[in-house]
């Protein structure tokens, strides 16, 4: 057992995962990427990640240099080869090797066994605080590595005692910087339809909670937060965390709502069983 | 001679220079740069570029390892070392490696020599086209490393037969991916104040062209654009090139105006005598 990773056709140690100072995303951010995590094991609707993975590149005029195929047998084999306690694998594709921004070569392709973040227990019981933030992702519906208003904000966010930012703009609300976001109204749940990344782990709630509540994908105002029931977030690694406070403003008087509780129960008994 | 970089302390071939794939430049885009030219030899204004970089890091919560006085020294060795007609020098700041937003570790710091793009004489005797696109860049001040938009649109660039694009956004003309953008109104000449880069070049122009011409620093409306008498672009790298045309509108009939050569030739003989 040890770390390895994959890079442009091979299985190497991750020490030897090194890419030249000439490529593309160190230089110019050209890079997209996606995160697939696994439950009992098994990698978990992989075949979204990778689908949206190659439509991020396509938007983005790049292209995955092996089949969706490859790179779930890869993906089999470096969690199976790693010694990693939850296996989550991260893709990376970046704009490869070049000087000049028309004159683009082949893409580097990375895969990377990891170890899945944790969340502190607690948190699940409890929920945490959003603190909204105007803010318009670039391309939101591409999963670009640009993470930087995430970055020049952590301060703001720590300062705050947050556990995530909450971005709206012109549309209204949008999504946080790694998750998406949903609001009960009522038995109501919503959550914004455009202008974010459609996870992989939302698309499924959307789904899975359509048997027990009404669900609505539309946009959402700023107003609107003042009057919210419950209200949650879902991520791949994080899953379905209730949020009890955005900015000053306690939802559901600080407490997980039962809503809250029955859609984490729906979410737990799908992945249970996946 | 041979092809040098600067990496973490080491300068090293330029084939030894590679970085790590859990870099957050490379998994978040979390870098900045700058890039540095010469005129005769001798960088021109360089400590403006370790200036900007420093400025740039700070704003991202980051800092530069070494001192200015060490980057300078560096990049002359650099420079010296290297076969290079005109030497340039590209300096890439990143966050270090590190997989969680919240841990930063030590940045990775690179120094890379390359050879100065050069353009077809024939644009700076007929000028160029410029598309309008809107957009806003996202940290306008900051030269981070996205450029995902100027990739994004490359394509569209090409069809249109265009130079450059001219971001334009709810301030105004702001800026083009990699140059800033001059307009002479009459004898006055017009470039963004704010949300844009304060580029090297551009600010060097403001100074010298108020010697002969009355200069405003302000926001310019995408309506005024059509009144223009003539136009340029600044860069490092493209000094000054006059634009002949924005979208279907030709600026001076389609010639380099008088006013747009004098800006030519006074900063050729300021480069010219540094």
């Amino acid at each position: 057992m040890k770390n390895l990773c994959y890079l442009n056709g091979e299985i190497k140690s991750i020490n030897d995962g090194v890419i030249g100072i000439s490529d593309l995303a160190l230089q110019r951010g050209y890079g997209v990427f996606d995160f697939g995590r696994t439950y009992n094991g098994k990698l978990f609707h992989f075949d979204d990640n990778i689908e949206r993975l190659r439509r991020s590149a396509s938007e983005l005029h790049l292209s995955l240099p092996i089949s969706k195929h490859e790179i779930h047998e890869i993906a089999d084999q470096l969690i199976e080869e790693s010694d990693l306690e939850t296996p989550s694998v991260r893709l990376i594709l970046t704009g490869g090797y070049s000087y000049s921004i028309p004159v683009l070569k082949r893409p580097n392709f990375i895969i990377i066994p990891e170890e899945l973040p944790t969340y502190p227990i607690e948190i699940y019981d409890r929920g945490v605080k959003l603190i909204t933030v105007e803010y318009q992702r670039e391309l939101p519906h591409v999963k670009s590595i640009n993470y930087l208003n995430a970055f020049r904000l952590e301060p703001l966010r720590r300062e705050k005692n947050a556990f995530e930012l909450l971005y709206h703009s012109q549309h209204g609300v949008t999504e946080c910087p790694r998750s998406n976001f949903f609001a009960f109204l009522g038995n109501t749940l919503v959550t914004p339809s455009e202008y974010v990344l459609h996870g992989i782990t939302r698309n499924l709630i959307i789904k899975l909670a359509a048997n027990q509540f009404q669900v609505e994908e539309r946009m959402l105002s700023v107003e609107e937060l003042h009057n919210v029931d419950e209200a949650f977030i879902t991520a791949t690694s994080k899953r379905v965390i209730p949020i009890s406070k955005i900015d000053n403003t306690e939802i559901n008087n600080g407490s997980v709502g039962h809503r809250t509780k029955a859609i984490m129960r729906i979410f737990d008994e799908y992945t249970e069983e996946y």
